[in-house]
């Protein structure tokens, strides 16, 4: 049975900034979206960057997430690396644990926490590595909402320690037929096209479904919609799905606000 | 009028091992002190290194500090470096702030912030830098103590918003008559005889006085006594203050236990 | 008595991304200059943005110069930091050391080095600091052209050693009276202005002068005229310059090709 | 049939420190050895710590070879990175170019390179990997000299593009039954006690087999004997090989002087 949603979480990454180095549109996405995942200085972003970006955040009354990844700055966090346990664990504290404290500091709340690039894929099919993130996230704050892909091992391992979790569905992101996401090195695997994205997400609106690269349609439960801040279409899908949530009375939400 | 001291706080500089690295002797000086600096990642230190030097401070009942520094691994947070103001506060948000939510994660409480190598020299002698910095800790947390030289700028700049402060005396270092410390480029800076460092203790005990690199009895109020955990004899140095406090009825205490 | 110049060095900063990081506008700007200084690693650059940079110059027949700068990738080099004249040295014989083997590999031959930033503006105005990296340079190879301010701390260091120098005038940079630039915190300090830029462009070939921001006129003997990749009108600037050149007869020629 | 060795290369990995952090005991070893594998700034060394150890090879008539890593200074280059074909050429480029042009600078000439750690692992079994970095070494200076371990994807890959090869045996490592070297993870992988790294290099100068950790016999055909300088017993070893060699008749001869 179709059910369609009634409000819905934006969430973006943002904060991506390094020093002289100025990536994404933070202050033009910033009004559109009701989750923003911050850079913690290990792939991207660094101490002021975060300051900034948790500011603007706070005055747009967006709800705050860490996205700690792999030490890379060169690779943008998006290159696998070998870690311990014990070292992942440690530096999912330290990323996590710094923009929680610097959220208090400027007045407000850290809501979740979502891993980024390859630290991502990687646990969203490596219970272990999944688990281990899981638990620092815990230790932390066990009210932090983990961020992660639908019927992932991330998902699992969240669910298997009680950690609250939320399910996400990619806006602008192709998916097999078996719900994974295409790989970014397979053409067609990021959508450019404002028309096509806008199709895709209403139809996820209205009938929580997506439909494959091959054409099939994919059930999801989702509790937010994924929008990348690096995509050079990024300002005007937020635009236009600010619209269509107007037009087809979905409230945008925080994850952590219903 | 002299008055003896009946209890005393003991800080070291900790947690300083980087990766395959190992720096200092932190597991077997840890029992001998009561308050611990802890590196935060930009000088010294690293995310793990970090888990386990707050894990073994909760284990021996130490207070925990963070030691911020300049990001400046290769310098040892040593050399001097120009940051803007709005660079700096958010350093000093960032580092100590992964400190305490670290710290807290393992179940302890963050108890002072003390900056570190250059940074204190710096923040000791400049206002503008001393202010930065103590409007940082206060964001933080409004109850955090700032550790710094006795009448020092660091010391104005706290007490000028209300920051509580502890100011210290260092066991293994010279004074210059006004107060100062003995530049580490000048022969006899660094005290590594245990007789001396002794009687120096004994003295400012007893008499709340030390006497300057050329003889002069400098009176100094001090909250704590300051032990360099990379001074090579630093071990015997804390062992042999921890008989000395026992024979003088000194009783180890942290700042934020009186 | 004025000479009219009949060749003319122009150089860039160039090969400033970093990662996913992109800066400047280098292929754009390539084919309009003469010598290209490439970030080597430390303020800006990596090495696969150093390979690329390397061969888009020698594919326009651009000189290759190392544009060595303070190891702060975080402050793109424009912060000083403190280096002993060991670490320094050591320091520009890494970088330039680096960017001179890898020009190399690609066919090419390095044709000069020039400091970055904090690093250049110190080393113009203080002795050591400049004999410093002069010695470094010379020990790298000795017919590497330093290139510096002309009448600099940095000019008369490399003399002292016989050290080929090059001195530069900026184009899109305001002169004080005494013919250094006037600080980049004062307006004015950058020009942005095409027609101004232009004309001063135009008074320094025909005239060797610059006028100052006060309107005195200054004599300036330079062998290089410098342009700011990272100046948002960059790209139109050399395109300009490129005409001006051509209709004055003035042909671009490295420093190198004399 | 057995050939006794008449002449050896013995190499070891030195300048490790890094800043303030100090690791292994070159000045003590060098004396022993004939090829030093010196770091490259990337997951161990500085500029400085490269500069002093290149002269210092350079005193004891030491020839030396680049010890390229992965960017990677926490994990030691001990963990292992994705990076592509592209991005590897160009950190060895980078590294291996650096260490070329400061030998050359201090009056020496660069003999080989040895990839550190997990890249040495990889490339070893890893065609690719292995051929990207043989045509960078190339690309750098054909006559550079490649040390990888004997009968492994390096050694094809060098070959393949005719790049010059010493392959190696390990004194202080424990043989599989196929010749690759027993994991880490394993007790007995690395070997501690001098009566047994005695014997395995006398056998080897005698007969060119090591005994495998099953007891085994594997012929080995070795250019070079490594010894690892962070192995606690390492200066104890180089001494003892330094007597066998001497009392064997086998003259300690670098890879490049034969």
């Amino acid at each position: 049975m179709l059910r369609k949603i009634s409000f819905c979480d934006l969430n973006c990454d943002l904060g991506e900034s390094f020093g002289a180095y100025a990536m994404g549109n933070d202050e033009s996405i910033m009004p559109y979206i009701s989750s923003a995942n911050i850079a913690c200085g290990f792939h991207a972003g660094d101490p002021l960057v975060m300051a900034k970006t948790i500011q603007l955040a706070l005055q747009h009354g967006v709800s705050i997430g860490a996205h700690p990844g792999f030490p890379d700055l060169a690779g943008f966090g998006r290159r696998n690396m070998q870690m311990s346990p014990a070292e992942l664990h440690a530096a999912i504290l330290y990323q996590a644990g710094a923009l929680k404290s610097m959220t208090e500091a400027f007045g407000g709340t850290l809501q979740h926490v979502k891993p980024h690039g390859a630290l991502y894929n990687t646990a969203a099919v490596n219970f272990e590595v999944a688990k281990t993130i899981a638990e620092a996230v815990k230790k932390l704050d066990g009210s932090l909402i983990l961020v992660c892909p639908a019927h992932s091992e991330m998902e699992h391992a969240a669910k298997s320690i009680d950690l609250p979790v939320a399910s996400e569905v990619f806006a602008d992101r192709a998916y097999n037929d078996d719900g994974t996401l295409v790989s970014r090195n397979i053409p067609g695997a990021v959508i450019h096209d404002p028309a096509e994205l806008n199709e895709r997400v209403l139809r996820f609106i209205k009938e929580q479904v997506v439909v494959s690269i091959s054409g099939k349609l994919i059930p999801i439960q989702a509790d937010t919609i994924c929008l990348h801040g690096d995509n050079s279409m990024a300002l005007q899908f937020v635009k236009n799905l600010s619209l269509i949530f107007q037009k087809e009375g979905v409230v945008l939400k925080a994850m952590n606000k219903r």
